[in-house]
């Protein structure tokens, strides 16, 4: 797994020369201005690149120049070395030109080119043979069908995008090439500054996983930020997003959240698999900050890539204006922010030489009339506060205001210290002056305190959270291959989906507490087993034919021991009807009633890119109604399991012993959920498995009723 | 009720003279510059006021000049009429310049001066006095504390804010100065053009209730837009507030959202009452547009200053870019914003023009490389289409993109059009120049496809569901003194919290359904009674001093006959205990055990602002731990009760019948939530009402258990 992080020294070469390279060639370039080829020449040009270039047309002579550029009828016919060529000739020409990279042993094609997988069949094709030959030269590409790479740490502009953004910390990677062009005019407008941009595109080579392991160590790079729309490789990029996060923020979109009720799979535990909800899971675990508008990303990019990341959680907000302070304590309130309150010194210090009518509190109002010098005394006297992790400073332009020299005071005060502090400079015009002051002292500012405390809960929550070592995995000793062999068998006999006795024979095998289950065959069976278990008893058809028994009148609750002949013959009389005449009943399954406790469900489900989900919550008959779900990918830990548990909102409450109630015992569903993670990781085809419901006492608990899914082609 | 929004004439012809003044003074004008009452007289002066202009200083003689103006020593030394008076000077000199206003004959005086109530009770003194003088005079008081008056139509700027603001559609009220200042500053800036501008700051006469009356007849104003921290009268509110929303829409930011929880009421129902939640749901039973941050806010007034109203909620994306449309999507999806799909004729003359790598779907995809004119053959040929209501183009800043072009295009096919559309030019620095162009044409234009349709969905639903005739109330004829005087008799004897049997009475009488209920004073009438019913029976203390019954062993369910007495003597038993010696119980009272239903909860609670609200969920012993509630205000009507029934998440589904189990008798909840809503509206000083559970089957339903609590000062 480390492996994967910490790349080779060979990649990080590579990907050197696709970012940081000595000579770029850019193959296909049209003398014609609009063609792309000819403005990804003239783009790196007018970012002075200082290496080498050289345009590659094949119809050049000995004499055709381009911008004053010779230009080489051939990669091949270069006569220095080049690192990186950047192809832009139609998609039945790329093939020739890998094989002149392999030639001219240059590893980093940059294919600008599109009309491959993107087109349908054929193009997919043409991409797959392509990627082959690449491989086997040595050559690594980018793309197709991208937009281009930017390094602005190095002059190099290898894109056609219209706009270069300014130098800075954040490397962005975008699938799309489109909103590339638009974010980086955004940054463009918004001064927000990149240190690299490169375009993913079809990804038949290189993709965003690859990215992070390189910028990862890439010291210009202090924040990733993602655009993306799918990803194929879940674990891995699991794994590796987890490993960066612990060095850098890494903030994404993840488009497509609508298409997530498309894949709904076919029983009700599906509903998780492939999922947006598992990218919210996914995003979650690994700590990637995930902005659900590019509005909200540009928001986190400001307050991250800021490198101010606060000590502890307690936020004091100073104000001239009483209102922006309510709006900012009703904030605060929604992001669940945590108020600081001044040490008595501190408020001492203030009432000093405040005016009278102040607000020493939090938020401090340092009241309308407010002066420069006035700010400057009360930032001053706060800061050092060890109640005080950070400070927002929140300006209204009123009468007197002077807002360009408040944000001089701020820059004055804070530009080298590291201490968090955010500014909300709210209004228009009269504050415009001010920004780029507060912009340059790396504060960031905002216009609205809602956005400002929405992004500090997420600095929060990264620097608290995130930047710590992981857990150790609890491993059971347990029977895997007596587990296994009997899905086999069940699979063999063509039942991909197993209920009743043989589901909880599984989970009872993994230590999984079950409720006592007896299978008859016959009704003096039944009447024995009952007579032994001496209590009413549940009785259940047992066939591999009938998965939904409560629905077809196969199942009998609270039966006492005169009425099972009755039962049983009630039971097998409806699942016969059922059947029509198959012969699949292997007998009636017998259960003592349990008492009454609190209906849990724990489950997995198979997802295609990420692995398994593990999914805890409010189980019983209403699971479907409630929808009170935590869900996580194996393998589950114990703090991953206690925050499943605190994420359900009605589970987590009943548990804790709701009104008068005793508590439940919570250790054995930490048990049972730690134990569900290692049985789908060791038998790893297993589609879906449920427990449900998992009764729960104040001591101890049962599983009543578990159903397995596998599949077919496993 | 009318009357409250139709205003009087001569109350029309008062706001007149606020707004429209013909001559206007200013007293306590300072000859310094900084001074309020100078800034005052300038800010006049530079909007160009049409009108007279009487400044007043005390210490003026015969030659004082200002500006060019004659500065009078009173107001009554004015040779002329003045309509409106403007008061800076300090508090304690405002009286005397009120009753020259009374001298003078001037019925409008906006007071600027701060030091009243807003400084603690001395200062709410000198307000009190000083309106009473004013209401004895028939001077109206705008004020006092507040930042002016703004019209833009009649070049009136009678405050000290430093900007003023555009002319526009959209009149601004604002109950903080400061937030004033800044929202101002921001109209500037984003070019939003404002019609009036008023400060309402302590509101000690004129509140926002009386704005809103005299700017629903307002010509200038299109849209109203408020920034409040408190309402008083919250039923007048109501009632205007629901009248002017049928002819212009109102957005509001409410502030002190997280005060909440402080007001939180001493019994579990009371936690609706005060809360944020109430003006939640009043500004949604009226529908008023609550914005919740300022960003959002301005987001709104972006769109609904546009008049762009919807006719229909089907809406078209159409863009250069796929990612962005796939943004679009995802927002449409978290809005519930249905996708238009275009006719076949639209699709046909589409596909004869577009090129083939076009998606000629929804997202209508025109490509990365679309010219202004494919742009312009794109808008024409969908615009006519009949199954698109809305449309909202999506422009990223592509390598060839001419975002100029494009605006210039869609101001040319819209400006003159009612057509609902919408852009989003996203990026930064070269979609700049084309967003005056669109703003021109009365288009709004959002940098991000989530701001656009969250607005969107806001535009249509005002348009579809706020702007027709309200709904009759049903009256059911009931017994009300009956009941009331039960509630009485117990008040008298000192009981404010009533349970048990005599609320379930209050119910009946008001043709709610109840479960059987008797009253048993000795074992022998218990056993009779049992007898009677002939079935289980649930046994419960009687006391108006016990209201947690179960908590202390009051309740006894399932009891058999035989079981009767000694059931009976273990319920007394138990609550002599937590009596101590008070001898206070009335006896038990005896009901049939009722067969398995659905548990619902229906209740009621006074608001201190805007009356009783009426609480629907789901109920039972769980209920404080689903919290699945919707909340209305009285008076209830059967459109608002299904609404409620509606926006449930659980019980909603529940009572629909989930799984395989049969719907249950909605008919019956309607009823009982009329009744109930009937039943707080005749006895308006029950402070909370709750039937928990009422059980509801497939046909009927019945209330077990019931609670009331009065007032005692009532």
């Amino acid at each position: 797994m480390r492996a994967l992080v910490n790349i080779y020294y060979s990649e990080a070469v590579m990907f050197d020369e696709f970012f940081a390279p000595k000579s770029v060639s850019i193959v296909g370039v049209s003398l014609e201005k609009e063609k792309l080829g000819n403005q990804i020449l003239r783009n790196l040009l007018k970012a002075n690149f200082k290496g080498s270039i050289f345009p590659v047309n094949k119809k050049a002579t000995i004499s055709t120049h381009l911008n004053g550029l010779k230009v080489y009828p051939a990669l091949t016919e270069i006569p220095e070395k080049v690192d990186l060529c950047i192809i832009v000739v139609p998609a039945r020409f790329v093939g020739s030109v890998i094989e002149d990279c392999g030639e001219k042993k240059i590893n980093a094609a940059a294919l600008i080119t599109a009309g491959f997988k993107e087109t349908g069949e054929e193009g997919a094709k043409l991409e797959d043979e392509l990627v082959k030959k690449a491989k086997k030269l040595g050559v690594r590409i980018l793309g197709p069908n991208i937009l281009g790479i930017i390094n602005t740490y190095e002059n190099l502009n290898a894109s056609f995008a219209p706009t270069y953004p300014p130098a800075g910390n954040i490397a962005f990677i975008s699938q799309s090439g489109a909103l590339g062009c638009t974010l980086l005019d955004q940054c463009r407008q918004e001064g927000v500054g990149l240190s690299k941009f490169v375009s993913l595109g079809n990804k038949a080579d290189i993709d965003e996983i690859d990215l992070l392991c390189y910028l990862k160590d890439d010291i210009h790079t202090r924040v990733i930020m993602g655009y993306l729309e799918s990803i194929q490789r879940g674990r891995d990029f699991i794994n590796v997003a987890g490993e960066v996060v612990k060095e850098k923020p890494v903030i994404m979109i993840k488009s497509g959240r609508s298409r997530a009720g498309r894949r709904a799979a076919s029983s009700h535990t599906g509903a998780l698999s492939g999922a947006d909800e598992t990218y919210d899971v996914a995003f979650k675990e690994t700590g990637i900050i995930r902005a659900k508008t590019v509005t909200e990303a540009f928001e986190m990019l400001r307050g991250f890539s800021s490198e101010r990341f606060p000590r502890g959680k307690k936020v004091l907000l100073v104000t001239n204006a009483g209102g922006a302070g309510i709006l900012a304590t009703d904030a605060c309130e929604d992001y669940s922010i945590e108020l600081a309150s001044l040490t008595e010194d501190t408020k001492n210090r203030l009432r000093e030489k405040l005016p009278s009518a102040s607000s020493i509190s939090n938020p401090l109002d340092i009241l309308g009339d407010a002066e420069p010098e006035r700010f400057e005394f009360t930032l001053k006297t706060i800061s050092p506060d060890p109640n005080v992790d950070v400070i927002l400073l929140i300006v209204t332009p009123q009468t007197t205001t002077k807002p360009k020299e408040i944000a001089t005071v701020v820059q004055k005060l804070f530009k080298n210290e590291e201490k968090t502090v955010l500014t909300c400079f709210m209004g228009g015009e009269m504050i415009k002056s001010a920004i780029p002051i507060l912009h340059a002292a790396k504060i960031p500012n905002y216009r609205d305190p809602d956005a400002a405390i929405k992004v500090l809960r997420y600095m929060i929550e990264y620097t608290t959270k995130y930047r710590k070592e992981e857990e150790k995995i609890r491993l059971f000793p347990v029977e895997k291959s007596k587990a296994k062999n009997i899905l086999i068998k069940e699979k063999n006999k063509g039942y991909l989906e197993i209920g009743g006795g043989k589901a909880l024979q599984i989970m009872k095998i993994y230590g999984i507490p079950t409720v006592e289950n007896y299978l008859a065959k016959t009704i003096d069976e039944a009447v024995q087993i009952a007579k032994r278990i001496a209590r009413p008893v549940v009785m259940k058809i047992e066939s591999p034919a009938i998965i939904h028994k409560s629905d077809i009148g196969g199942v009998k609750v609270g039966v006492k021991n005169r009425q099972v002949p009755d039962a049983f013959r009630q039971i097998l009389e409806n699942s016969r009807k059922t059947l029509q005449g198959k012969n699949e009943i292997d007998g009636i399954s017998i259960q003592p009633v349990v008492k009454e406790g609190k209906e849990i469900l724990i489950g997995a489900v198979a997802d295609e890119t990420f692995g398994h989900l593990i999914r805890f919550g409010l189980g019983g008959r209403y699971v479907e109604l409630f929808r009170d779900f935590a869900t996580r990918l194996v393998p589950l830990s114990v703090n991953k399991v206690d925050e499943m548990i605190q994420e359900t909102k009605i589970a987590s409450k009943l548990l804790q012993g709701f009104r008068n109630e005793p508590a439940c015992d919570v250790e054995i569903i930490r048990n049972c959920l730690l134990r569900l993670s290692q049985l789908v990781q060791d038998i790893p085809w297993i589609r879906e498995i449920e427990a449900n419901p998992l009764v729960v006492w104040e001591k101890g608990g049962v599983v009543i009723d578990a159903r397995i899914k596998i599949g077919k082609e496993d």
